[in-house]
């Protein structure tokens, strides 16, 4: 049976400052939830209107109704199931293969959209500036469909992290070289920027290499969405 | 001044049926209401809170609030301005270059990031089929950012329309020949499908080439999302 202090633990959850604290986030559907059980992440309960298709222990499942569902979930038609898991401890970053960096991506969509092209394109290692939207907020993991569990996420301080790397570093800008001209290396870390003001002025001082994707045709479009450069720069990197 | 009848009207425009009735549709925000003021697409009106800063004759532009905005709009935050305009004509459809064409696209942040890639990769045109969400969806106009006024999209039914082809017809599957292996010719369709169930059976039978974007990793995601997938094909056809 739910209580009143499960529904009103979830519904902290959809804030960054109770999940830091808890130490613990939600997500919701059942090929989302099945996905982190399978994976290294702890859960920490689950709730579901149909109990017997998850294979967790007793005592950390309870069958819910659809009403209690909707009481916790962000979500206008709730599918079933929600999942409370740990937040887990960061592996560190290793300098072997491509490494991503956002520098302060905001949009949730956009957070989401770029972790499971990490996974879509095995890049392990997901570096976000401080003020880039949170990985476990509810929209960005709505976003990621399960890959969250398969990308070594951190949040650092951008120009602390990149002075210590000892492999080049690829920005994305518009005025860059044209991505098609070099052959990329086997490993590099490639920087995205924020969906207003691209990368910010402390973090391109840091940047060994410009690139950009080449525009077509009579276009005045101004820029490419950074989840749609970034799957371009990712098939770029895989396919050199 | 604003009138009881504009008002009706651009709330009825939020609707297919209306748009296709009155044969009118609007946009939001200056930087969109400017790009297609600068396009071939005839203004029907113009509603600001600050009228001076469009060039538009003065029998077409209404001062309004931000009150008056609040009744119009689809978002929260009504940003200034909005524009009514005709739909035009549609050009032909002409088997030059390579032409998008989309099998039951249905969401509007969808639809809109590959009609703004289209621009971007200077795609002339977009076909699709009946089902597709209607481009003139305000989440849709949202998404493109102007770019509408560059691409041509024709509603057909997409039998019918591939069996004029006499250029190779290319289709995204998971199971496809990687897009890395064969070099891609200079012209052709590639159909992309619905985000669910992919490409209907009905045209994969009219399909000459099945292509897919290789998967690193271990990774289980079972696919990229169809705006990204476009992004990563288009960019592929383009450094061909």
């Amino acid at each position: 049976m739910l209580v009143k202090s499960q529904i009103k633990l979830i519904r902290s959850l959809q804030q960054k400052k109770y999940r830091n604290q808890h130490g613990l986030f939600f997500v919701e559907g059942k090929k989302t939830v099945n996905e982190l059980l399978d994976s290294d992440y702890t859960p920490h309960s689950v709730f579901s209107t149909d109990p017997k298709v998850f294979d967790v222990p007793n005592d950390i499942l309870t069958e819910v109704t659809l009403t209690d569902l909707k009481q916790m979930s962000t979500l206008k038609n709730p599918n079933g199931v929600l999942g409370i898991f740990h937040i887990p401890e960061k592996e560190q970053v290793e300098f072997k293969d491509w490494i991503v960096v956002l520098d302060d991506i905001r949009d949730p969509g956009n957070l989401g959209t770029i972790i499971r092209l990490c996974d879509w394109f095995g890049i392990h290692d997901l570096v976000c500036s401080q003020n880039t939207v949170d990985c476990y907020n509810p929209k960005v993991l709505q976003a990621t469909m399960g890959s969250i569990s398969r990308v070594n996420i951190s949040y650092r301080n951008l120009p602390d992290f990149l002075k210590d790397s000892k492999i080049p570093i690829y920005g994305a800008f518009m005025d860059g070289v044209s991505v098609y001209q070099n052959k990329l290396p086997e490993k590099g870390i490639i920087i995205l920027g924020n969906e207003g003001n691209g990368i910010s002025s402390e973090v391109e001082t840091m940047v060994s290499e410009k690139v950009s994707i080449p525009q077509y045709g009579n276009s005045t479009t101004e820029s490419l969405n950074v989840a749609t450069a970034t799957a371009i720069l990712l098939n770029e990197i895989r396919r050199a």
